[in-house]
């Protein structure tokens, strides 16, 4: 873990480019620093005062100790200015300038030697291009703007969204405990401050808005220590459409990476990726709020039936259960609650809140103190009693205290959404930690966004050392490799002999010719061969047709009640080895029924990945079908994801079909795509 | 069409039941009624003074004609206050009373009768167990809350429901036209209210949250009317979720209809669907604003890189398409935005907002003017640059008037986003008729809703009259009844001697055992049996097996590069009989590759549906297969839809499979299930 200390924590800091030009950063970041306690060295290289402070020409000029360097200067004067900042004994360079791998080549190569000088020294880059450092913990503030203070660790390769999730959080009574904006990350990335965040006390949850990932295995890692130290990370990323692609191309010139890449990453990691600035700032309050509890089986409860009926619409939209309450609760419920009430979830409280408005708190008690029920979504009116008049007012405001008392008495997540949410009543249930919705619609999701992150499991693995490579990709070369590995195929013979072979191998065989790039839509492929007769006549027509010498004579396997699938893994240039799994023929291709993970995988993984497909019925037996033995199938999938992790000269290897069938798991076809 | 003007236009208004107990809508709608300019009696049993008004005991001691009556008194007292009402002349009555059909059987049979004998005397019930009524456009005020008024019509079964869309369209600058609380619709429906809103000048757009269809097919009528009228109608409803069927039944006594075909009766009334009272409240102030304008083909401008991509991404998520501009609108921005920004789709202006904010306004002219454009999402910070000083403030301010005149010379949907919501320049863009969201999802998904709104094709079609009943329920009578009515089946004969009809139609033939419910299930169905051996082998086998004497034997179709489609019709107890087209086999019934709509359709609207399915491709011939001939496939759709619509006696009439080739179209197999 490089150490970030000169850059969080420094002693004193210096500013290349202060100015007293208010349309510049190095005014604005001036600004700022110039709020801190620890001693501040404005450099202007015309020396004249800056915001009414003396300035120094030059770092040499200084004659202090220096630790953090902040340089603002145009990019033609950036190389000298780090020179000067490491001579001047800096160990942290804040790299505001633009102007370098976002234009294009030419810029990246500057960007890539000043780093490489910086490292050289022994001291970090965060940036160029980027807009500063922020330790609310540590009283640093090298940003353009002041941001709220809290609990949250931002990581963002974007300003703006740094500042709109700045202004999400406020509203939420949060803030920032540490914000690095990471710039073209020529030296740190996005991996290396999340490892400085997950061992920083005052950050509890870290949001990271990323589009580059470079080393993609190592912002995993990262991620993945970070969640395993109870530090939760939630990323908003780019690429889910071709759209934001063309757009991240022209921002920072970062790759972006394929969405389901991401996707497939995250889950390794643990980490929760959300879709906006908003999920990312009502998650991120949740997790503060809650941790990781389970959220998944809700009681949604109402004090009206229109209200109760559109929220658990809603919450079976963002994934929540919203079970019928077992008999004992609903009794109880019902005791309490007057006749017209619904009490088997959704609880409508159908004018018990008017009547007594402290029904409200005994519902929710008796609620969370169910097993069955892991979370609640209060919705409607609650907060707004209290405009009937002072007496139920002061109720009100008792009753939202004792909510606030069973909800962290029963450490169950609660959600409360009220179309009155700026009363006095909704103020004392966020003052004391309930998380206050005005939309229905963002209380659901939010839960939602618990549940999914409290199923989280986590499966970060060391790709395992490079095999020897392999050179040949044909057919029997996969297969051999692959047999190596541990997956099973058909008794095959590779020959030139094919009715020797097949009397080797017993009828019926399979035909195949070896040496076709794709040896089936050419015809290479004859299955079913039931006597020496139509063996003969299909090797014939092969050797006419097709010119071909060499064959793989195989034993023909049975397909009764069998699933193709189709299994590959491809070498992604930021994550590696990323393994689908999906069915196969002609529906998958049309249904897109695939799941991915990074690879390598352990069979219950595999297992995972398998149940996950819409099609998962089909491998347990659906209409009379026999169950395929999906033990056997999930071992197959793990073998050729090792294989794979395991050769890093092989672009995709991919098996297709994989016969998974109730007797077992057979390879029937196999190829390889060297880089 | 219902007279409703003694409901929304009364000349006097009296109130039973008026009260000074702030506990009750007795009180509640009197103090709001008295704010109203025509004359209005309060009428309290004990004749004493209510709010500071004189009160009569009964309705006949008014002694003037009064056409609206409001009845909040008790449930044993609602009878002999309606016949008061009918006696002294009331046209109109609103029931605020509560205990009728939402408690059980005999509060059904009491409002019945009660409605019944209102609407003998020529008036009108709305309610009871409803909330009241208001019409802004009358000064009607009849309601327990003031609520915003303008240009909205809302009918809406939950009180509760309506307070928080009023509160959602307050926030918007919005507010009704008029608001009838539908209670349990004894008399008038939702159907009746909404026919009134499209012939109500004062509204103009409807908004309908409605938890009981009742007559389906007259609420479809009733919808498509007004939106044929220009008068959109955007209906939040319950039930996608088994949760709020328990919540609705216990609520107003309501039968839920089922999701799928709630959502095929508002494609063919061309009604729009929202599943929140925020997303309700977002496209009521679209249409507003905007009408029904195309806006799926969306230009994003946003001035930071994270900003664009992340916009973009949304905007895709929700169904719009972010092309890549054409070269010429490339060049045009280039010239004008710095050599960073992007201008592909999403633009990234990179800076060039804070160098010259006029050229937000230049860049959206410019994409607003591009033919291949439909409507523009900006995101970002537009509208926090005031915050730099007073200069920019001012030049901001200008910005937003001039964007606002480009969006209306121009005529597309455009939606702001922007973190600074509540700045000068946001309220000045909505203040020129701008929609500004704080939450960029919110603004794509608004754009979203609005592009569906545009591609709705309404296809209301009255259902045919009926034919003569069949009785019969095989194979046969189904076979009998759909060849009538135009669908293809392969040659058969329903015969005791299976040789002769063999020979009779040429082999390979099938053979079907007749009077079995489930014959293939039961092992009645042989398929191709290639000559006279096979055929009796089978029939000995299945006389033994099943013990039937009648079969149907028939031709053996061709079902090379077909594709098996099931077409079913099932009769919902209140929108009538809905079709269903989807994959035969396995397949669909785990993917549930499904589509529904009202029968009957025509041929082109059978094509749609067939065309939306997943698995449509394979209908187009994918993976080197001939495409099956879709005309006639659609063809066949229509006719089993038409048939269904022509018989009410059957619940559910289904072609499994239905053979779609290359050639042609064929049923395979069909059964009637009578009601």
């Amino acid at each position: 873990m490089r150490n970030l200390d000169a850059l969080f924590t420094p002693r004193a800091v210096a500013i290349l480019g202060a100015s007293n030009d208010e349309t510049k950063y190095g005014n604005w970041i001036s600004v700022q620093a110039l709020r801190m306690s620890r001693p501040v060295y404005l450099v202007n290289r015309r020396g004249e005062p800056v915001l009414g402070q003396p300035t120094y020409r030059t770092m040499a000029e200084i004659q202090k100790p220096v630790d953090c360097v902040v340089i603002t200067v145009p990019a033609n004067g950036f190389e000298a200015a780090v020179d000067d900042a490491l001579a001047a004994g800096a160990t942290a360079i804040v790299g505001i300038t633009s102007g370098f791998a976002e234009l294009g080549e030419e810029g990246r190569a500057t960007q890539i030697a000043v780093a490489d000088k910086i490292r050289a020294a022994g001291a970090v880059l965060l940036g160029p291009n980027c807009l500063g450092v922020l330790d609310a913990t540590s009283d640093l503030f090298l940003v353009s703007n002041p941001l709220p203070h809290g609990p949250i660790g931002l990581v963002s390769q974007s300003g703006n969204m740094a500042l709109e999730l700045s202004k999400f959080l406020a509203d939420r009574g949060l803030g920032f405990s540490r914000f690095a904006s990471l710039g073209n990350q020529a030296d740190l990335g996005a991996a290396d401050l999340i490892r400085a965040y997950a061992h920083h006390p005052g950050t509890e949850v870290i949001a990271a808005y990323c589009e580059d990932f470079q080393d993609g295995r190592d912002f995993v890692a990262a991620a993945g220590e970070a969640v395993a130290a109870g530090k939760p990370v939630v990323l908003l990323t780019v690429g889910s459409s071709t759209a934001s692609n063309r757009a991240a191309r022209s921002h920072t010139g970062a790759l972006t990476s394929d969405s389901a890449v991401i996707d497939a990453a995250c889950r390794a990691a643990g980490v929760d990726r959300v879709r906006s600035p908003r999920e990312m700032a009502d998650l991120v309050a949740a997790l503060h709020r809650h941790g990781s509890r389970p959220a998944r089986r809700v009681a949604v409860i109402a004090d009206g039936g229109g209200h109760a009926s559109t929220a658990s619409d809603i919450a079976d939209a963002n994934g929540l259960y919203v079970n019928e309450f077992r008999n004992s609760l609903q009794a109880a419920l019902k005791d309490d609650l007057p006749p017209s009430a619904g009490v088997a979830n959704p609880v409508d409280l159908a004018g018990a809140g008017e009547q007594d408005i402290t029904s409200f708190a005994r519902t929710i008690d008796r609620v969370l103190a169910d097993p069955d029920i892991d979370s609640v979504l209060v919705t409607g009116y609650f907060g707004g009693y209290g405009d009937y008049g002072p007496e139920l007012a002061a109720r009100e405001i008792a009753t939202a205290t004792v909510i606030a008392e069973h909800v962290h008495r029963h450490g169950k997540p609660l959600a409360l959404h009220t179309m009155c949410s700026d009363s006095i009543a909704a103020d004392e249930l966020r003052r004391n930690g309930i998380g206050v919705f005005r939309v229905v619609d963002d209380a659901a999701r939010t839960l939602g966004m618990l549940a999914d992150h409290a199923d989280r499991r986590p499966h970060t693995r060391p790709l395992p050392p490079p095999a020897d490579p392999v050179t040949g990709n044909g057919y029997w070369d996969a297969r051999e490799l692959l047999k190596a590995g541990g997956l099973s195929f058909p008794a095959a013979r590779l020959t030139t002999d094919v009715v020797e072979a097949a009397n080797e191998i017993g009828y019926p065989v399979v035909l195949k010719a070896m040496g076709l790039l794709h040896k089936s839509d050419a015809g290479g492929v004859a299955i079913g061969l039931s006597n020496e007769d139509k063996l003969r006549a299909a090797h014939k027509d092969m050797v006419t047709r097709l010119d071909v010498t060499e064959y793989c004579v195989e034993a023909m396997a049975d397909t009764t009640d069998g699933v193709e699938l189709i299994v590959g893994v491809r070498r992604d240039p930021r994550f590696g080895p990323v393994l689908m799994v999906g069915l196969g023929g002609v529906f998958a291709e049309i249904l897109k029924d695939v799941t991915f993970a990074l690879a390598p995988v352990t069979p219950a993984e595999a297992e995972t990945m398998l149940r996950a497909l819409k099609a998962a019925p089909l491998l347990h037996g659906a209409r009379g079908r026999r169950p395929v033995d999906l033990a056997a199938t999930a071992h197959a999938v793990a073998a050729i994801a090792e294989v794979a992790a395991a050769h890093p000269e092989i672009a995709e290897l991919e098996v297709n079909p994989l016969l998974a069938t109730p007797g077992g798991c057979l390879g029937l076809d196999a190829r390889i795509v060297q880089r």
